[in-house]
Order: C-alpha cells, then structure tokens, then sequence
C-alpha cells in the first residue's frame, strides 16, 4: 500500500473525497467539519433523557431501549441532527436471515432505514444479510458496518470470524463501508499476497478515559490506545459521557478532544 | 450417557418432568399436551395479519417488524397464548454487551421479557450476554435459547464458534435452556472423554416441506431430516405456512403432522 492510499496517513477530508457510498462520505466529512471523531451511545430507556443528552452533546443510538418510541421522536431527532451537525447511527446489530433483517430495517415501530444514515449488522448469518439489508438501504443512500470484532471479554468475533467478516465486506463494497472492531482490518482476511485496498472506516466501542471496565464483561481502551495505537477512525463512548447529567457537555468535550488530539498526532507520527 | 438419560429416547414429557427452568418445563408440556412440535414464525408487519394468523394456527415473533405494535397487541397476543395453548417465543436474536441486552430484554417499546416465555441471543459477544439476560429473565422464569448454528448460506456460526457457544449453555444451565441449531448439541464442545449430560432443547429453523430457499440464502429441510436424522425437538416454520393466507390452517395442521409423526418414529426407530 503506498503512503498515498494509507487511510492511517490521510485526513478524514482526503478520505472523504475518495469515498463513493453517501454515508460514508457524509461521515467523514461531518468528522473534519466538526473536528470531531467522537460517537455518543445515547442507551437510555426514556425520550426526555435521549433528547437532552443528545442536545447537550451529539449521538449514536439504540432506539429499541426507548420506552416511550414515537415518530415525533424521530423528528425531534431530524432536528438535532441538523442544529448539532451529526451522523446518527443506530446501533441495532442486525443478525438474522436476509428476509427478516430486511423487514426489520425498513419496517417495525422504528423504521430506522428510512432516518438512521448508518446502521451495524453482524456477519453471523453470512452474506444473505448484507443482500437483505442492501436490498432496503443501498437506494437510500444509508452504509453498513459490519461487527467484526467485539469489545467483551470472551468474545467469538476472533480469528477466522473476524476474517470472514472482512471477506464479506469486501465482496459488498458499495453498501458496507466499514467495521466496528478494536483495530484496522486493512490487511485481515487478504490471500497472502494480495495488496489491501479500499478504504474502510473502522468504529470502536469500548473506549473510556476513566474506567476499565463494567460488571457485564464490557472493557474499556483510551482514546489514544484505538485512534494511534490500533488506527481505528471513531471512538465510541457512552456511559463515560452521560452518566453524570451535570457534567455531559464537559464530558463530550473532553473525550472529543482526546480523540482529536490522538488522530493529529497519528497524522503527525506517521507521516 | 445411558439410553436413560439420552434425549433422543425420551418423549417430551419425561424431559418435562426432569427440567428446571419453568419456560423449558412449560415448552416441552404445551409440546407433549399438544402433539406439536411446530412453532410458526410469524414474520408480518401488520398487527391484524400478525394476530390472524396466530388466532388461525398459534407463534413465534418477531414483534419488532410490526409497524403499529402498541401495548394493546401484547394483551391480544397473550389471550391467543391462552386461547390456543401455546408458548411465545420472541425470535429477538440479542446481539449486543450485557449493559444493553438487559434493557433491551426489559425496556424499549416492547418489553420482551415481561411477555415472552422464551427469546434467543447470539453467543458472540460471550458469557456477558447471558449475564445480561439473565439478569432481567431468570426472576421471571423466562429462558434463553443461544444460536448455536443458523440455517443460512455462509453461516459463521460453524466449528469453534458454536462448540463455545455450547460450553457457554453449560455454565449457565439454569437459563439458557437450549439452542436453536440444526441438530443435537450434546456432543459438542465437550472435554474429551467428558459424558454429554443434561437436556438442551434444540428448536430448528429453515423447515420447508415445499422449496429448498429462498433468494436471501435461507436453507430448507423437511421435518423428518430436523427430527429424526438431526435429532433436534421443535421444527421453526414461517412463509411455509402462512403465505397463503386461506390456506393457513391446512398448512400448519400439515406441518404439526409432519413434525409428530418424526418424533414418532425417532422414538421407536431408536427404542
């Protein structure tokens, strides 16, 4: 790969421009605009809490935890979007068969194909679910990522799975534009050989300045570990962020910095 | 393992009788009770076509494809449960870390736990998924069934992926009361020379007495191939039943045949 073409020694605005899936243009030009690399996980149980963090801070959602989901949320969320300046992201996780994933996106109470630029799938099932997500999505102009890695202890997207998740994505380059993982997959699953190519954005959860961990098996990793250490592109933060309700736009402040400051000084470090 | 305790050998009631989680006790009597091992998966995202078609043949869900789910469906639906005598299986398929699988499972619009007798999740994240669940299901007396292997093309959850998933059930016997998976599990994933023990029910989907797939890479097989060649206990039927709409009580009446007179001849074939 050469120097040139090296998603880690690029800007997100260089990647941009080379990006033809709309989500992930919008993505990466949405992160140079605001000079920030931060995703907020917004997962709350209640409209009032989801609206008010996201309003103090910017997100990432789970819409299926909201207890009281109407469609006028998803407006007020339109809303957000445009006055704060953010991608949303539903985090829905996809992992069934080709037919119901597809009814699951574009159908249902949360219609989430039809507002959420970005979703997540699963390569579980194989390649059927990125037919039927594609199916629903790709006119919309929405991208994919799929889990290839997850952040939990005793995880099984390891090794060959992980591997055939980026098989899959490669074969599916116009609607899949990159991974949720703890690291670059550039060279993951290539034949031996064969030069990485494409440009894949790589998001990590799991990312925490000030704990290592939660009573549920979740791990936490700096913001300076994933962005220069692993060459991932977007930190994933939550309960880090809103678990204080005083202290979220400090808090959003603060991680959006250091994740930031971490891609500068990978430009900086590697060029 | 004694042909005892083996239960391939076993009718539904005497692995009833033996079984502590009350959603596995409750599946195997309403199975026995019955004479059906069919479950129909009710993928529609109507509520009128979803509660015809339980009130015309008696589900399984997936109540997040529903376009204008409310409280009120969840009323209807457990008055068929009643009505009809059947068990409510949500086919969830959690897929996430533990913090949110548990609000999932409890919260959002649709409150899987407090009316589902059983759901499922993906082992993928690891154990934490299950603490997750547990957390919220077991004071209910819900039970899990973990994916242990899928019926589509391409399926990652092959190998190693589901002898961990496997052992992942085994520690946690008192809510994970089985599997959904193309056939026995008992053998898998044990410690060389370690005697298989304990009762996972294995439900099977990708049942089709009629077609082999359809264009999203779903695989089928008949009821005699999931029952008695695979020795697995509940055949999953979805569009072979219902996508007829007048026909919908001849097709499930065939099928619930179809999967009896398996179980039938597995008894006395193995006797």
């Amino acid at each position: 790969m050469s120097a040139n073409s090296n998603p880690l020694l690029q800007t997100y605005a260089q990647r941009a421009a080379k990006h033809s899936n709309p989500a992930a243009k919008l993505l990466l030009e949405t992160i140079e605009r605001k000079k920030s690399n931060l995703a907020i996980s917004v997962d709350v149980t209640k409209s009032k809490d989801f609206l008010s963090i996201i309003d103090s801070a910017g997100p990432f959602t789970h819409v299926d935890i909201l207890e009281d989901f109407d469609a006028s949320l998803i407006s007020k969320l339109q809303e957000l979007s445009t006055k704060h300046d953010f991608v949303i992201f539903e985090d829905r996780k996809f992992a069934d068969i080709g037919n119901t994933v597809a009814l699951q996106y574009s159908s249902g109470i949360h219609k989430i194909a039809s507002w959420s630029h970005i979703t997540n799938a699963h390569p579980v099932p194989g390649p059927s679910i990125i037919t039927g997500l594609s199916s629903v999505g790709l006119p919309l102009g929405r991208g994919l990522l799929l889990l290839a890695e997850m952040s939990t202890k005793g995880s099984l997207a390891t090794g060959s799975y992980t591997e055939e998740a980026v098989r899959m994505a490669r074969a599916n380059r116009d609607f899949v534009i990159g991974f949720i993982a703890q690291r670059r997959m550039d060279n993951v699953g290539l034949v031996p050989g064969a030069a990485s190519d494409g440009d894949f954005l790589v998001l990590t959860p799991g990312v925490g300045l000030d704990v290592k961990g939660d009573s549920m098996g979740q791990q936490y990793r700096t913001p300076h570990e994933v962005i220069v250490d692993s060459g991932c592109d977007v930190i994933i933060v939550g309960r880090g962020i809103y678990k204080n309700p005083d202290d979220i736009p400090a808090q959003a402040k603060r991680y959006q910095e250091a994740g930031w400051t971490a891609y500068l000084q990978r430009l900086s470090s590697k060029a």
